[in-house]
Order: C-alpha cells, then sequence, then structure tokens
C-alpha cells in the first residue's frame, strides 16, 4: 500500500473532491483552507434543511465535534445519516472527548448513527470512546505513549469496525488487520491551533479517491511532510502556519516519496 | 467613471465607514481583516435585538449566506429590512446558491425582503438565482465562459434591478444600462477560502462612499491589483493570503491608476 | 510588582495553563492561536451542557461578547456562575458595549451573574457600562484622551469591584489602589481584526499564575512588547499578524525585562 501514496496525491489533485464539512466554529477557515491548498474543493453547510441537497454532491464528509450546541448535535447526526444512505465516505474527529461527558457521548452516538469510515484523534480521545478516562486534558492529550497509541488504535478498531488514526509524535493507523506508523510531522503543530482538525479534513478529501486505510495513511503522511518542509522555513508558529499551507499546495508525488517515512508493523 | 477609482479609494480611507456583517463562519475573520486593511471600520453582528441599533450607526450592510441555519436567515431578512428602511447600502453575496436549494431560496427572498445595492456571485450562484441551475459545485462555479458570465450579469440587473457583478477570470460589473469588465486578479485567489467573501465585503465598503455601479467596479478592481501586488512577492497560497492584506492597506491611489485593468464594454 | 512580570511568563509557560473561552465568531481562530503561542491549552466550549465539565478543570475563564445571540448569552451567564462557584477567575471583554443597547445590558448583566476578576475594553466600551454613553463607534473606541481613560478606568474599578484595563496608545491597569499604564504596543494592532480579544485572552492565561492585577498588566505588556518586536519585522497588517505569534512564542524574560515600559501612576 506505502507504495500507492504518491499516487494517491496526483489522484487527488486530478478529482478535486467536494468534501462536506460540518467542523467547529475555531478551525472552520484553517480547514478550508487546508483542503483548498491539498487540492480539494471544501463546502461547509450545516443547516438540516440542506444536508441531502449538499450531500448529493459531495465526495465525503468530515464531522468535527470541537464546538457543540443541540442544533449542531442534531445536524451531524442527521448528516451521518445521510451520507450512510448515499454510501459515501464519512470521517469522524472526537475533539475533546473525555474532557466533558458531552463529547464523548456526541462521539458515541455518532459512531452508531451511521457508518463512519475512519475515526482520527489523539491519545486521550480515543481512549475515552473506550470507556479509558483521564487521558485527556482539555482539547489536548495528557499522556503520550507510544506502545498505549498502537493498543488503544487497534482496540477502537475492533469495537467500532473502522480504520482508526491515533495521532501523536508518530501516528498509528490501523483497520484491525494492518497497522502502520507515521512518523513525519514537527511538534510545532501542536502551537497552531487546528492542525489536527485539518489532518482530519485531508483524511476526508482523499477518502473520495481511494478506500480508508490508504487514504488516511496517504493524509496523514502528506500532512506531516508539509509540515516538516514548513518547519525548514519557519521556526515559529504564526510563520510555520502560513507555510504549512504553501507546502501542502507545493507538495508533489516525488518530494512526498523522497521524504515518507511509514511503514507497515506487525501486531 | 474609469477615472474616479482611485479617487474613491482615497475617500474610503477618509471616511473610514463602518460596515456591519452578517456573514458565514469560515470568513469572518478574514472579511473584517480586509475591511480593516483597505481602511474600512468592520463589525459583526447577528443577534436580531441589536441589528436596529447596529444598522443606525452603519454606513453599509453586507449579507453573505455562506453558511446558514434557521435563526440566522430570520437576522438576515431582518437586516435587510432595517437597512432598507435607514436608506444604507446593501450587498448581497448568494454563496452556494444552486448548490443547495435552501441557499438559492433564501437569497431570492432576501432579494425580495428589502432594497438590495449589489450582489455578487460567480457565474454558477448569479444563474441558480435566474433559474439556470447545474452551473454550481458546492460553493464554487463548475463553468465559466466569458460571454456566459455578461450575459447572465445583464439579465440579473433586469430580473432584480441592481448593480451584478459576476466574478471570475475577469469580473463583469453591470447595472443594466453600462457594463464594466475587470481583468486584475489573479487565479491564486482560487486557493484561499473567503477571498469572493472579502471582494463583497470591500464592495460594501466602497457602497458607502459611492453610488452602487462605481463603488462596485472599484471594489473588485481594488482587490484585483492587491491580489496582483501579492502575487509579485508570494507565489503560494499561505503566503499569498498574507501578502493580500498588506497589499489591501499598501494600495494607494497612484498604484491603482496605474494597474488597473478596467473597461467599459458595449452591449 | 512590575519586576514580577518576567518571572510571571516563565511561570505561565510553566504551568501551561487551560484557558476555556466563550469568545466571539470572529476571534475564535486567533485567541486559540495566540494563547498556544504563549504557552497556554486553549479550549473553547459554548454548550450549557458540559460547561461544568470544561470549568472543573480549567484554570481559567474567558468571556468575549462580540457576537452574540440568545443561546450564547445563556451560555456565558451559566459559565460566569459556575466558574464562580468553582472560584476559578474569570475575564471579561465587552466588545462593542455602548454600540448597541444589548451589548451594554449583557455585559452589565455578566458583571452581576457572578465575580468577574478582570474587565478589559477600550475606552468607549467600559465608558458605555458607567452609563456614558457616545464614546464607541461600532466595536471601536471613537475617540481617545489619556487623561480620560485613567479616569475611567479607576471609576470602573469602584463600580464593579475587579481589576480594569482601558487599552489603547496606552493602556490603563488599575485595581482601584494602584494605576499602571503599559507604554508598549504599535497602532498597526488596529488593523488586524482580533487583537484586543487576544489581549484579552492573554489575561485568562496569566490570571492562571497569578493575581488579578499582575496578570492583567502581564499579559498587556506581554502582548504589547510581542506586537513591537512583529513590527520590527513587518510593516504591514498581514505580515504584522503573522509575526504576532512568533513573537507571543519567542519572548523570553530577558527581552520583556529590556523592552517594557510600565510604570506605577500616583492618582
Amino acid at each position: 500500500m506505502l507504495e500507492n501514496i504518491p499516487k494517491t496525491l496526483e489522484n487527488l489533485r486530478k478529482k478535486r473532491p467536494l468534501v462536506q464539512n460540518i467542523t467547529n466554529l475555531v478551525v472552520m477557515n484553517v480547514t478550508a483552507n487546508a483542503l483548498l491548498a491539498i487540492g480539494a474543493s471544501p463546502v461547509m453547510a450545516h443547516a438540516e434543511e440542506e444536508l441531502e441537497d449538499m450531500l448529493k454532491i459531495a465526495d465525503a464528509l468530515v464531522i468535527n465535534i470541537g464546538t457543540l450546541d443541540r442544533s449542531w448535535i442534531a445536524s451531524m447526526e442527521k448528516a451521518v445519516k445521510i451520507a450512510t444512505e448515499f454510501g459515501k465516505p464519512i470521517v469522524l474527529d472526537p475533539v475533546g472527548a473525555g474532557a466533558t461527558k458531552l463529547r464523548t457521548q456526541v462521539a458515541l452516538k455518532l459512531l452508531e448513527a451511521g457508518k463512519i469510515s475512519v475515526l482520527r484523534g489523539n491519545l486521550g480521545e480515543i481512549a475515552a470512546l473506550l470507556g479509558e478516562e483521564g487521558k485527556t486534558r482539555g482539547v489536548d492529550t495528557s499522556e503520550y505513549k507510544e506502545e498505549t497509541a498502537q493498543v488503544i488504535a487497534i482496540k477502537a478498531t475492533k469495537r467500532f469496525n473502522l480504520v482508526v488514526a491515533v495521532t501523536g509524535a508518530t501516528d498509528y493507523v490501523s483497520d484491525g488487520k494492518e497497522l502502520y506508523a507515521i512518523k513525519n510531522g514537527v511538534s510545532l503543530l501542536g502551537k497552531v491551533t487546528g492542525t489536527g482538525c485539518m489532518a482530519t479534513s485531508l483524511i476526508g478529501a482523499f477518502c473520495a479517491v481511494t478506500e480508508p486505510l490508504t487514504a488516511t495513511v496517504s493524509a496523514l503522511t502528506v500532512f506531516g511532510v508539509a509540515a516538516e518542509k514548513a518547519y525548514e522555513e519557519a521556526l515559529y508558529p504564526g510563520s510555520f502556519h502560513v507555510r504549512l499551507y504553501d507546502w501542502l499546495y507545493r507538495l508533489n508525488p516525488d518530494l512526498l516519496k523522497e521524504k515518507m517515512e511509514v511503514k507497515a508493523l506487525v501486531f
């Protein structure tokens, strides 16, 4: 699968998939920009009245629970149901699960509302969905151990029957049968808000051109490599953030091939 | 009229008009920054309870339907009515009209709710408002032909009795009697979210200092020239986006005069 | 107190306080980035159902009324009550008070709903809360006089019994007993949306590591010095905005000590 990653990026840019997002109020602008930079076409619509129309033309749905309220929860649930009915891939980002009961419950409800293809979160968030509390601090993970991340990722694939990405210093992606480790990325990503949410949106875009496991590994690799290139040019968060979009746009299959550090793990 | 454009920019900066926006959640920050950079003073208020107070002091109203829900639709309608009563210019951006029935209907309802001065959209959006579906893809236009853009712009001025801007590779602006073509701008604008929305906001600011036709041509010219200058310094979307604000701020009447590529067309 | 400012920054970075924000839709992304850059951990949650959970783990609460509607007002009021009960510091930014009755009333209601530690606004906003109307223009202040700012700051401390910051060309901070003037900062801050809101968020972060008066003076000094450093590198608003995050991140206690221009005033 790994050899397909550069080609997948090329396919995404050819297709220019339309990605429908119901995401949080903090990151709407930045996730839209990340999607545009990589070559996808973002749309954001949360009114229940237009979800069906929008999902008819969308190639993928991304749901991110980073800022919730009653009416948005209803929209998310409805969107998951419609996208499932339409057979569109769905990616879920359970931002802050574990930090509040509401977030944990909403994420679990969405996982049951339809066929989610990919779940992406940090260790604390995914652990919380498995009933292992105490690893989230606000919307950030409070601890990170590589072995724990692997175990949690695989456990979550079994429990929810989908592809899971536990992102952190190393990203782990599994569908329950295979497990991949992605080393690309830089720690400065943690100093810019919404970079996890951007990664989730990119997974949505890649899901429009390939199956969920390859899509998730591809998106996280692309994001990590773009971040490394950005960091070569900018060491501080404001400038780094700007260069991140530049490199999502500039990244080409050859550079990706040269820089990607992904491997399949045996478990 | 064309010779007045540089002077209009000067007038805007002198007046520093207060522009009240009810806009979409994706672009709130970036349109506020574009308005500040050009020399206007942005305000964003959507609570029905404060619309009258805010519109009393505002010099123009900008409505953008990029993210809708029931309560925001009600606010937009109320704002259009109040601004009409107060005689304040109103600019409407029908983001995504044609992509969903909700957006088409809301835009049409707003056009009837009061006296809109300017309607700005891409070809697909304006065509959808004329009942010509199938030209919108999400919030982006799916096709662009120069002759079609001109025809659609003029048709829309007749139907809705206002100034219409159909923006794209070339922007066409008409009031039904005159037709202007603006060639300024760069295609990289399409890789940054909210640039169309920024242009709409700037039209609002210019409407506070001159009549709608001149205001619209001036705003789109200013925006196009600023984009060209930004592109001279930055070839990639993240950096380009940053420089766009720099040049909205730096642009002066002389540079504008030198760079503007606007002409009146006979039709 | 002034000699403690550099040390306070160091303490903030060690503690990495979790700052819960209910803020306006325009600035959510930029305030989160400012908090991350300075070394805090931002979270944004407005659903009433999760306020208690979130405030249990948060180190401070920041409320900003820049975009209101009925449901958000209820959340803000509830959050103030819970944070008061939990003994967490609360910072209030009454954006646009005076521009509309709704904003003035909501700000006054929040001041009564619980124990606010710090109130930060421009001259027009704070004056409006004291019943002195006519000094606000949209969300910007319409006039600025140094003596008036001092008087208004002190008056507000008496009326509301908290620390007040009236920010402008010079920032004045008082608790009713002491009065500090902060000269750091650049006027270009006024050309980037949300810089006042960022300052308020930073006050929230500092309130998590020291008492409100020192926290407020520290936050505004840090913000002003970061802005000055950013302005050394970038003279225009887009680029300046980017460098502002860079310098919030880069600023160290020694540089702060060297650049800070704060003094205690006798009154």
